[in-house]
């Protein structure tokens, strides 16, 4: 058959189709009153008794029949089609009606056994909904066949365009939620559609389900007029189908016409795409808003105030059930309308039930799809020795070091044309990885003109000026088994922390469910640094994402802060190889210098952190003077100066210069799995040694890295403390106090002994920031011209 | 002369005003040329060298020439309306425009006499621009006229209701980037409308400016058909105008008519509405829709690329000046096409110009409503003594805190119908804030339908589903010198964890800056913590606000974790009589012991810190055996319940119980202005006596505050530690190891000297734990029945 004759099919629903329908949805909405309510007697074998009611109601039920609706239709859409499909459920508190769905269709107990499909199993299922030792009132990690948790809202737009790209044949349900549409991130998610190729990707289906309402208030869009609403969703690109109305089963008839009608034109825009025919324009594809009412099914009024339609509706429309015979015996009537005695015999579904699902794999909550890590397949990496820069001696070369990244990306991109994503809001050639417009352009499904340079149709570089869209299509394209790096300004990384920490939270959880199966880890670049922003100014200097990664949990959070080119390869290789974490890595866009060869860089960066000898002058001794530590790339280089001043004007003090690159590698092994043993931090920092730490982001991230191990209050650090402005890139670490000459002052100062010669040198460091105070006062703040914006600070000689 | 009038007067271009205007646009836009390119030679007297030319160059010019028409237009009605009127620019690096635009009102030189408005100060204005020791390349806090930094996208909308609400008189120019208008925060924001009041608060007229290009593409809005971008806006609810073209004079023409209608039509909603006419229903309000060539009026072609339209015109459209003759001779033709001889004599501008400036306050980088300090007023607060609960003893009540802080705004609301709102995504009620409902209901200028509750026109509560709104729109309102507070759930405080670092550091630059008045505090409340989230799951459970607003700079973040209501009032008080500040507080509305008196709670918050003598038994010994600390409420209950265990089955073990309910107390003087003194911190924490914290954060956030302080690794941190899940709040202390029996351990352990008796109250405490966790296995993750939510771990006791 055709697509278009499967699309009649879809539309006409016959009597025995509406009866499969009909009655999976009110065993759905059964289930999901019977989560929030019951922790016994569960199918209401004996009449409903308070002790059967639980102790504390939570949950909600207004989003839930809407939701259960649409997952009723959308089975007998894949029933009838085969169409491969996952829904996300973008409403915060839908969790029942989707648990309810999994259950219905089994996977809830091929995953979780002891909830099983029978009467035993539908009482364990209401007791632990929203309950301590249970799951939580929306969709979550543990829902099967969720890429997207129903917590923090916004993103189910952004998730949902991320799992079909590259994934031709996956539709995406999203169920856009009332509230959450008022959010920026899902207001700014919309124009997915702009970046979506017919041909290549898969198709998302927005339904924007307006009750009205969100838990106290009505809710914009939800007031607004049709005509308004249908305004500004055409004006996003779409093609607006509505369904709205309360009735039934007219509401079946009409939603599936709507189904049938969303999915064909889907069928006509990929298959006019594949087949060579399509002109090239942006398709204008379908979305529905539905309009039901909130509670929808529920009691229509409760102590003679409306409740269905309202936002009484919203969590638990019949309170204190306990302890009210009425309302007990409204929830009993309200139960008994689904008519479970004729759904369940002895809790197994019925047969119109069963026959309602779709089977095997294309049960939604049983889709490989949300479960990527089933179809993951190892990116074909070349190998990253092959974009070593060539380092003569320590510090003896200079370069971008992105560029290189830039370059294996590119090459990461021609092997895995269909696995692999760089995203990025508006700046990777401005971020140094331009290279990788030799292997693909920018993604554009709006009009390209002749003068667009990198920018076509079959693009698969993800440029959109927006953090969320980027973090987000990154989370969803690796959710469902595809690999990808998210680039973007440091300081701006913040504008999406909240997407990085519910990402590894997701992780985290995902860790202990044996069935999920460990997927392409979340790889961040952090790059256009604090330190190295100096012309933006202070708005654009800013490292507290590492802060924020850090109070993830060790299992799913790693920081990488490689100082070069060289280590930057070896890092980005291991973090392309890796799953189930969230790679932060920091490193600057701008010429820096070069320290390690290839081989020396791989092996720095498989310890994490190592002793540079040729900085440093300790001879292997067991105790030098002091260690000077460093973490990221600009106060690496400063670090390595300090060192260098230190060796040509004290030769006899020993000085130990320890990078750090692998940042949890600092803290203790029981804190993190990365922490070194004792015995090899002891080898590295000794354990009474003062070290001055010179780090990338805010001192007080290593003193708690550090907290716990041997003396920790030695270690004295320096690092960005919220100074900045225009100025020069020296002046940036003057100002925070990080520059060589602080880093020999506080050496000086903190070592165990004082060197002869010492208050010399310090003096000599005072008077080099006195000279560029001068400097600054002369040449910047009474500026008679402009001077070169390196200020003639000593550079750091090859070794 | 009525507004309509008037209107037809700004319609109306004649000879004379078209002049004055060109002459002004064409002195802005070699202002804006002359900044991103010179460094000598600023009026052309000689002919152009390459040592005139910065040695790097920076800065934007491709959206500054639309940036300054506009300025030259919005002026113009100001100086025929009389009209008040502010110019946020969106556009993140429109900065020299602006800049350009404040120095031709003069005061850019009243504010940094320095940079006079002459030819000295012209070439000083020229060499600041984007280098170091100067100013960033975009808007920014040191830009006259604006309450809206051009760096991180997004908000521009947000910032400009929040400064009309309440401010009747004020209209709030926004220009819309079309980059920036990718970002989700930005299309979240057109919804302001819906929650605007023409009777009582000012009018944003948007300009959505279109050139159709980012940094290197092109942008969404920029290259979708008019058709669409105004199906959208007009969904949003805006009357569209457009005006599009290059053409000169044509384009004066037709913007000052598009001008003048959108003025015309916000007068006459707004003098509807005041007079009594209005019918209630959201009115249409106008916005513009820009389309100008990107880098307008600059080199069209560039070596035979185009530049004028395209997204090479971003930045610098030509670059190597200094060494490429012919880019050399292509910048001095494309300045001199100003004809800057006739708009400076001798650097000053000529009276053309200058009469194209509104006068005095009405300009608009003169408005004091962009420096909002200058209008603040003190807000009306009653006695916050009058709303304390009465607490017989410590630990002898038990009550919602937030609910005395909600009964507290709601007479701030009365008292300040002008000039105090509070903004709350979709939460007052749930977080027992609605007592403020019976002062004002929410705001909504959608339809109200009669079954609606607290919501009306005039409401002045602030419910939208969006942090990014409430916080933006908070910022608006405070920085034109209103009060407020945001007050939102923990976890979703990361939501707009940018905006409060971004806020942080306008504040910060704000404060060296003598001529920006101080503006009412940023108050951000969270509430729902992490810890009282046990229903909702690990999704909702995070303190990480905390530990971003720990890395601010000390002279404008504040972090205070009150322990009980009446610490809370005392708290709320002082930080809404504060001013610059970024005030977080930390506090949970469920249910809570509470412990001190009112009295007891003002002397407790003034000093930040106490030791809780009736908690503890050291009998003010110098040397307690263990400190046990705590910040939080549920943290503190713990640490009571443990220092109760203590004291009950080791009565000669000392404990010392300390609260703190500022953090900001904790760390040494120099790190913080809040730091207490070393001598007070060595009488509350001994500087050798181990302290075991619980912490309601992130432990880490600890160890970085007591760096520095005597023998900081004395100190032994519990708090979050990313442990959740759906479960109870007793089950959520034993998870992350802070409950009581954990710190009666840590205290054991680590007390300089072992009581007789502390094994076996170890080996209790510990089976008290099994027995916890024999709970949990059994009534929690076996689930026969559902238990009640509070473990029946002991409560504390009254003193």
């Amino acid at each position: 058959m055709t697509p278009a004759d499967l699309a009649e099919r879809v539309r006409q629903v016959d009597d025995a189709d509406l009866a499969r329908v009909d009655a999976w949805w009110r065993a759905n909405n059964y289930l999901t009153v019977g989560q929030i309510y019951l922790q016994a007697n569960p199918l209401l074998h004996e009449p409903l008794r308070p002790e059967h009611i639980k102790p504390r109601l939570l949950g909600h039920w207004g989003t839930s029949p809407g939701l259960s609706f649409l997952y009723a239709h959308v089975s007998r859409l894949i029933r009838i089609t085969g169409q491969q499909a996952i829904y996300l459920a973008g409403p915060g508190h839908g969790g029942p009606a989707l648990v309810a769905a999994g259950w219905l269709e089994g996977t809830y107990s091929e995953i979780y056994p002891r909830v099983g499909r029978d009467l035993e199993g539908m009482g364990r299922l209401f007791r632990q909904f929203s309950a301590p030792g249970g799951i939580p009132s929306h969709v979550s990690v543990t829902t099967p066949g969720s890429i997207h948790e129903g917590g923090e809202l916004g993103y189910v737009l952004v998730h949902a365009f991320g799992a079909v790209m590259d994934n031709p044949d996956l539709l995406a349900l999203a169920v856009v939620g009332d509230g959450e549409a008022e959010t920026g991130p899902l207001e700014g998610a919309w124009k997915g559609i702009s970046f979506l190729n017919p041909a290549r990707d898969g198709a998302v289906l927005p339904v924007l389900h307006l009750n009205g309402a969100k838990i106290s208030g009505p809710t914009v869009l939800g007031r607004k007029s049709p005509e308004e609403v249908r305004s500004l969703l055409s004006g996003h690109g779409y093609d607006v189908i509505e369904v709205e109305g309360s009735d039934l089963p007219g509401m079946h008839y009409g939603f599936a016409g709507a189904l049938a009608t969303a999915w064909a034109s889907i069928k006509r825009i990929q298959e006019g795409a594949r087949s060579g025919e399509w002109d090239g324009s942006r398709p204008r594809w379908p979305m529905i808003v539905l309009r039901t009412p909130k509670g929808w099914t529920g009691p229509h009024e409760v102590d003679g105030v409306p409740v269905e339609g309202t936002f009484r509706a919203h969590q638990v429309p019949l309170s204190g059930v306990r302890d009210n015979p009425e309302h007990l015996a409204l929830l009993e009537q309200w139960m008994r309308s689904y008519r479970p005695e004729e759904l369940f015999a002895d809790g197994q579904p019925n047969s119109d039930v069963l026959a309602a699902n779709p089977s095997g794999d294309l049960r939604m909550s049983a889709s490989p799809h949300a479960n990527g890590g089933l179809l993951t397949r190892d990116l074909d990496l070349p190998d990253f020795r092959d974009y070593a820069i060539d380092v003569p001696a320590p510090a003896g070369a200079r370069a971008e070091s992105t560029r290189k990244l830039g370059e294996l990306m590119r090459d990461i991109y021609t092997r895995n044309p269909d696995r692999f994503r760089l995203f990025c809001p508006d700046e990777t050639n401005s971020n140094r990885l331009g290279a990788v417009f030799e292997a693909s352009d920018r993604a554009w499904a709006e009009e390209v003109l002749p003068s667009d340079v990198s920018l076509s149709r079959d693009g698969r570089v993800m440029e959109v000026l927006s953090e969320h869209n980027c973090h987000g299509w990154l989370e969803g394209y690796n959710l469902t088994g595809r690999h990808g790096l998210f680039a973007t300004y440091e300081a701006f990384a913040m504008v999406s922390a909240s997407q990085t920490i519910q990402h590894s939270k997701w992780l985290e959880e995902a860790n202990h469910l044996s069935w999920r199966a460990a997927v392409p880890s979340l790889n961040v670049l952090l790059t256009s640094t604090a330190w190295r922003n100096d012309h933006n100014g202070f708005s654009h200097q800013g490292p507290g994402l590492i802060q924020t990664v850090l109070t993830q949990r060790g299992s799913v959070s790693r920081i990488y802060l490689p100082p070069d080119a060289n280590c930057l390869l070896s890092v980005a290789d291991h973090c392309f190889r890796s799953r189930s974490y969230v790679n932060l890595i920091v490193i600057d866009k701008q010429p820096q210098l070069q320290y390690l060869t290839i081989d020396e860089a791989i092996e720095h960066a498989t310890r994490g952190a190592s002793i540079w000898d040729w900085a440093g002058n300790d001879d292997g001794s067991v105790d030098p003077d002091v260690v000077l530590a460093c973490a990221g790339d600009v106060v690496t280089m400063e670090t390595v100066a300090a060192a260098s001043i230190l060796r040509e004007k004290l030769p006899h003090f020993r000085v130990r210069v320890v990078n750090v690159i692998d940042l949890m590698t600092l803290p203790r092994r029981k804190d993190h799995p990365h922490g070194m043993e004792g015995t090899f931090f002891r080898e590295l920092f000794t354990d009474h040694v003062d070290v001055v730490f010179a780090f990338h982001g805010y001192p007080g991230a290593i003193h708690q890295v550090v907290h716990g191990r041997p003396d920790a209050d030695r270690f004295h650090v320096r690092g960005f403390i919220e100074e900045g402005t225009t100025t020069t890139p020296f002046d940036m670490v003057v100002k925070n106090k990080a520059s060589r000459y602080h880093l020999v002052i506080d050496a000086l100062n903190n070592a165990k002994r004082t060197p002869p010669g010492a208050s010399d040198l310090k003096a000599w460091c005072e008077a080099q920031l006195e000279k560029h105070s001068a400097y600054v006062v002369e040449h910047l703040e009474d500026m008679p011209e402009v001077r070169d914006w390196v200020l003639p600070a000593r550079d750091v000689a090859p070794y």
